[in-house]
């Protein structure tokens, strides 16, 4: 292919923190429009500073604007060390754009946050802060979810379903010390495996995120009936059993009981596979130094609902 | 890049069961028309299932169908435990082609079969059934091949010329078992590294394959011409010294002793070569969810030689 | 993409010693309009001859010209063993273009001598036979520009300005054995970590490189006022503190003591960038079986720099 227009290639290399690279996220990328998505798994921080190093040096300030950094990875925290390891290794004028999206968590997490926002604004449920909520699950999604709340000033607990992550492990939690040393303040994490236990911590809320493993049922219709101050329940679980009794994939604001509504998996999962892509697009065709982080994706998510909300509202005056 | 016309791209996901994907395969990929092709080394049947599951959710059912699945590696076995794996990992409406061919044995052995089936066809010795064959060689081919003949109701007898690979690595092998579970029929496997041995079995055999190890004289001579039964030998070694002693490359039925036919290693290599190549084409030109394994490339090379015959009448009748 | 008009596509396989492919290397190959880059690491010279048999047979004599092997990595030694495993693992017609450039030591070194010879000529310094050479550094850099002055028949002293890397280190240094073994001459090098060791060095030398570690300072200015026989000073250290004090990155034949002038990182950078695009720009539109290691670099940066000579005059000229 000798004769073609030299046009500048869009490049964008995948720093993995785990053992594989995501065929999901290199989906996205290369959907995204980027023209070569070079993976590296088991990236550690110094890994991570030193290849960017080498990239920046491949090309010049202005061209390198069109290599992009992409962090992903199972773990949160070893993705935002990775973050600070790109970061630190970029100086001027050799910066360019750089998405952190670890196992896809943030998007998830953000796309819960923000839904669950629109949805209380659109039904008179008001505002996210001076409420109370329950995060049901510890890895990366309940993590995030419980983060970006805290950094929004709410009150959150977050708890594992799961008896085989007791209280020692949420104790040694490294994603908790990470919230710690991002935001000075403790999540407060509790094991929940059991009925009585599930049930004291819903009773204080009034929104619960179902975000523990696939196929795993954690609230049952019985306790939902039982509820008084949850106005609102929201799943991530895609897969069956559901994570909430009673809320299909894709139900929106459905009653579960009187005063109580629900939000389902594919709801959630919607706005993210969007909002995911949007980033991508966004990070592909504009040749910037931004980092897009679950901060920038808030806002990102935020636009959109908002967007489709004067959308709604034009069509119904026409 | 950025004002290009957005067509979905055509990704090839390669799952190699080995410690390298191989570039052979990698090349035929990217020839095939292939927009974008990942490999992922050393995969296990999990492996595989997680990495499925993770590149069909990253598109629409409808977009998945241009996310194609390439299984390779020197283990037969291996491979189609990773293909189960995919295809259980797969749902409607989340499916797409998965195309097999470990080590690129499957069209070998495919190639070897069909061309020994229209030679004989084509020089009046008969269809492929109710005939005995000897295949020298256990390897990927040499499994493959008695695999596929056993499938067809042949007697086969699978006879491993090099003295390290005795009778107690036949028992342990990993193949035969395979053929067992999949066919309910046992292959017959023997050690033959001896000149008797050997000529006992090439004795017995109407069509004899030398699938061995490249660079290995297998079947000299003064062996052939004491051959009785014998109409064919086939021979796929196309570095020196080759497997069968008059018979070269490009050698289609050569008389080698009065009635005994050679085909040459080139000449099945060149029907492989398209075969795969075909294939490979037809899973990036088609939005299905077929499973191109060898009896789809068998049904295939039997229409490539169907096809080639025809266009053979065409010109003579000219 | 179905209906593109389908054009062989250029490969460029990459075979690196380390443990990493560079994405320096990487992104050089896609600007240099390669369709698709496939990287492999931790090459060994065996890996190397098999990947590249398993390469060959997947195209076409003609085709396979247009699939390049870019051999690199940290080591020389092992950069070298894998190019002649290549060589080797190649026959006729199947051959195609190798290039060859270890960390981009090649086209670094090929940089520093070949700017050196123009500068010397430039401004009446002479040629660069009949001079005493001293490199400072035992890096691929340091050892590529020793090699290629020792294949001029130049006099070179290799020396280790580091205190870990003592005589004892330099006597089992591969890289020596190496040059022995290529060009059976022995490369004279001494460990030099003090300051007197080092200004023994520089009092023999015309020409001195610094090419050690990033932001190490090997020659102070005071050493610099004392010498007398030195006519060059050239830098590859472009992180403060830079190797040679009073001599900044774009400094050209800055007079930096009586008689004495100096060369900056970044016009050495400035060359060597401009001749690794140039090379793999070549092995991308040329259908060859050329080898592009340093000779050919050589060769191909004093064009580089005779051409911009011509225009130079030429401009003046007008």
């Amino acid at each position: 292919m000798t004769f073609q227009v030299r046009i500048l290639k869009e490049l964008l290399f995948m720093f993995d923190t785990s053992r594989r690279a995501s065929p999901f996220d290199l989906t996205m990328a290369h959907d995204a429009g980027f023209d070569a998505v070079i993976p590296y798994d088991n990236v550690t921080p110094r890994d991570a500073a030193s290849l960017t190093q080498d990239a920046m040096f491949s090309r010049s300030p202005k061209a390198f604007k069109h290599t992009c950094i992409f962090i992903n990875g199972r773990d949160v925290k070893k993705a935002e060390d990775t973050l600070a390891a790109v970061k630190k290794a970029m100086f001027p004028p050799f910066e360019t754009n750089i998405v952190i999206d670890p196992s896809g968590a943030y998007t998830t997490a953000v796309a819960l946050v923000a839904k669950v926002e629109d949805a209380m604004n659109a039904h008179g449920l008001g505002g996210l802060t001076g409420k109370k909520y329950a995060v049901f699950g510890t890895g990366p999604v309940g993590i995030t979810v419980a983060e970006i709340l805290t950094s929004l000033d709410c009150v959150v607990t977050v708890a594992e379903p799961n008896p085989m992550l007791n209280s020692d492990y949420l104790l040694q939690h490294e994603a908790f010390r990470g919230v710690l040393e991002r935001h000075g303040a403790y999540l407060h994490g509790v094991s929940a495996p059991t009925q009585a236990e599930k049930t004291k911590i819903l009773k204080e809320a009034d929104v619960v995120f179902t975000v523990a493993a696939r196929g795993v049922r954690i609230i049952e219709k019985d306790i939902i009936d039982k509820l008084k101050a949850t106005k609102l329940l929201v799943d991530t679980n895609a897969v069956a059993p559901l994570g909430i009794e009673g809320l299909e994939l894709n139900d929106y604001m459905k009653e579960l009981a009187p005063g109580i509504y629900g939000i389902g998996a594919l709801v959630i999962g919607d706005l993210k596979y969007k909002l995911q892509k949007e980033i991508l697009k966004e990070a592909y065709e504009t040749q910037t130094k931004k980092v897009y982080d679950y901060k920038y994706a808030l806002v990102k998510a935020r636009e959109m609902l908002q967007e489709a909300a004067e959308q709604t509202i034009a069509q119904k005056q026409k």
